[in-house]
């Protein structure tokens, strides 16, 4: 396959403009009051797909957000790629932390990224990573290069948990029969070490509700005398952890796959700077289970934070009161072979177990999936590793990481093929966090990568 | 002096206009954005004092919001009371959990308020309390009954820690001098069991800040290596607390007045019903220190509550996000002879030494104010007494309350006289809750009794 380089710098300035209009609409799948601008991200998604070449699009709809479709087969004899992304992004807020407004997307140069990022909610997860296979198939469809077979599945509920993912391939098999999954909704180590993310992390989301007095009291009248909402919640969370930094939940890490030595040592051969992590995140240390270094808790190690927490007064100056009730959102990343279902019930009845006398609580499971690892000796890792070869000039290194996207594992089990994780992002492209940002040579670099992973995996499959 | 009835009777449809009125002004001194209201509260208070009788009233600037000062002298070699109260109410939310608005007020029958109650931010805590007063005084000056001289001074910061308040008395003290200071901000047992406070719980409010990375983190890509704030915050927390929970800063207990065995049987003494409490609560069981009662726990020991606390993602659905920063606001209320700058300086050093690495915290003091207790065998205590006597028909109870009044231990020392604590509310009427209210009883119950205290605190001081 010819160097895609010279088309992506001739078009540059336009793949740059599409994006950034898809950057403006706010489709925060999290949030209701954005339904319409969710809507209206898979009509752009859908209409992109069609100029870039797709012989069929369509928006097809599910019990929550629509998920696009788009296929261009060329010969059924051949492979086909099918590529999964998002168009949902994540909440912006807190919003008087980003530099400028999340949805009206800005490119700025940044240390890392000396010919400019994209700044906007959703530049690098997943609109930006997922529109560069929209164009690297505007490239080879334009070129007359398309190798083999492609179809898109562009879903707008990642970021709450994909429900209606499940629900919509179950009654599509046959439409969405391929030999590979391909998926850009991870990172590489850095801009000059390419690598391919070969393990996710599962994840089981949960609400708690602690509810004592029937009322908000005075904390004059009553403090001290009934169990306050807020105090025991603490006590419940703080004890969710040992001194240690391990999870106390009876029965969590049964499942955990541990991995040998041998595993470990080679993890610790990718670069990583505890230095640098910690002034990039301002931070004395880093805090976290006893016996294992930073890239293993972030990976290998399942974990539990709270990821919101409110209750009480909450606003200006100063209020005396014991509220009636106190809540959390509680998240837990989880490892091979740890089933979500089964230790969101671990969970449950655990947090309920713990709950002192005076108070009630309720545990509400938001949603899951499970952790996954794709093997570096399948075709598709060995064609998205020469895919790298050919444009990085080095060979990507196999990382593990603490992400989920919790639907991977379903693909396996529902369409019987392996995914492979083509991330381009870095992380320090601050996904899910204010300034959310996507290098524009990372864009630009995807684009061109994409092709080659076509051309490869054709090929090893002749 | 003679019965007040007749002419409560005959004015208390006015009374209760009067006081609906004053309570439709919503004077929240915690909500800047309510400034206005604050200020319109106290020309209303002022113009009260000039139509009950007094012959000189003013409005007086402080450096936050303004008290308001009235007073008739009738005879310098006569005893002079002065009355204390508050024309500023807590902030009314969760607004959702009130059955009409806060600030457009009602009157409801209740169980415990057959004659009705009028339901309103402030009709117990402390404008209704505070307008008996201003009744009391047009009753005795229009029915030329008025036995000695009274002052008035009403404050408008009471709620938010009466900063403005020492600093307006160090500087008015010839205008304040006073043989007793009147002060109706506190409750009794029940209708048919009449009571008179005779000590406060101290207070100290401080608001803590926890934090860790410079930015929201992914929890994925960060989760399980870097301290989250949020955790961090409810295991510094729920380690305030030990077992038995006993508070666990080091130096707490050290200046705590223990009560003898005799006082404390004295204190059983007083009506209690366990399962009416948890009912009215709506709670399975008290919770508390070990070792001592409910109604000890609440009166005679210091307490530690989180009255508020927030952090992370907190909207609809789930964001999967390590928070930057985590805060809590958290009162203590002391006793005897505790001093609350010195606890505050304590949790100060140990909340900020718990801190482990990888977080930074703050603690900020946000008011405070002294314990006091009231002698039983003081002048003003006794003529209270006869006043219940002859408006109750019986013997009202000495009672230790868990509430604060910071501001009575200051009188005592700038002023040098003795507060005495004549409530009319119940435990029940939801101050600081949502649905506060004040019975109409109780509220006339006052005016007619408060006549009487002037009658016989001038007959034992000829």
């Amino acid at each position: 396959m010819k160097d895609a380089k010279p088309y992506i710098q001739e078009h540059k300035q336009r793949f740059l403009n599409e994006l950034i209009d898809l950057l403006k609409i706010p489709s925060i799948s999290a949030d209701s009051a954005y339904k319409g601008d969710v809507i209206k991200t898979a009509e752009v998604v859908k209409n992109s797909l069609k100029k870039a070449g797709c012989d069929h699009v369509e928006i097809c709809e599910t019990p929550g957000y629509p998920i696009v479709y788009g296929e261009k087969i060329i010969d059924t004899s051949l492979p086909t790629v099918l590529v999964y992304g998002h168009y949902d992004v994540q909440p912006p807020d807190p919003l008087d932390l980003w530099h400028n407004p999340p949805f009206d997307p800005v490119i700025k140069k940044t240390e890392l990224h000396p010919e400019g990022a994209i700044f906007a909610r959703g530049s690098c997860d997943d609109k930006g990573q997922m529109y560069m296979h929209v164009k690297a198939l505007e490239y080879m469809t334009q070129t007359n290069q398309l190798p083999c077979n492609v179809k898109f599945m562009i879903e707008g509920e990642e970021e709450v948990g994909s429900e209606s993912l499940g629900w919509f391939i179950e009654r599509n098999r046959e439409k969405l029969a391929n030999d590979v999954i391909l998926i850009s909704d991870t990172g590489m180590i850095a801009n000059d070490v390419p690598s391919i993310t070969t393990g996710l992390r599962g994840l089981s989301y949960v609400e708690v509700e602690v509810t004592g007095p029937n009322r908000d009291l005075h904390s004059g009248l009553y403090g001290g005398a009934v169990a306050n909402p807020i105090n025991v919640l603490t006590k419940m969370i703080a004890s969710l952890h040992d001194e240690n930094n391990h999870i106390t939940i009876p029965g969590f890490y049964d499942d955990v796959d541990e991995l040998s030595s041998e595993e470990r040592a080679k993890m610790a051969e990718a670069p990583f700077n505890k230095e640098a992590y910690k002034k990039a995140l301002a931070i004395e240390d880093v805090y976290g289970e006893a016996g294992y270094t930073t890239n293993e808790r972030n990976s290998i190690r399942p974990t539990l934070d709270v990821n919101g927490i409110w209750g009480g007064y909450i606003g200006e100056g100063a209020k005396t009161v014991i509220a009636s009730q106190a809540f959390a959102k509680i998240s837990m990343r989880l490892v091979p072979d740890q089933d979500w279902k089964k230790i969101t019930q671990l969970f449950k009845e655990h947090f309920e177990s713990i709950a002192p006398k005076g108070v009630t609580v309720k545990v509400k499971p938001h949603h899951g999936g499970q952790a996954y690892v794709t093997p570096i000796t399948s075709t598709g890792y060995k064609a998205a590793e020469k895919a790298y070869e050919s444009t990085f000039g080095k060979t990507p290194i196999p990382q593990r990481s603490g992400g989920s996207i919790p639907i991977v594992a379903l693909f396996e089990k529902e369409l019987k093929s392996k995914t492979i994780l083509m991330g381009f992002g870095l992380d320090s492209d601050a996904i899910h966090s204010p300034n959310e940002h996507f290098g524009v040579w990372n864009y630009l670099k995807g684009i061109e990568t994409i092709p080659q992973f076509y051309h490869h995996f054709t090929k090893m499959n002749k």
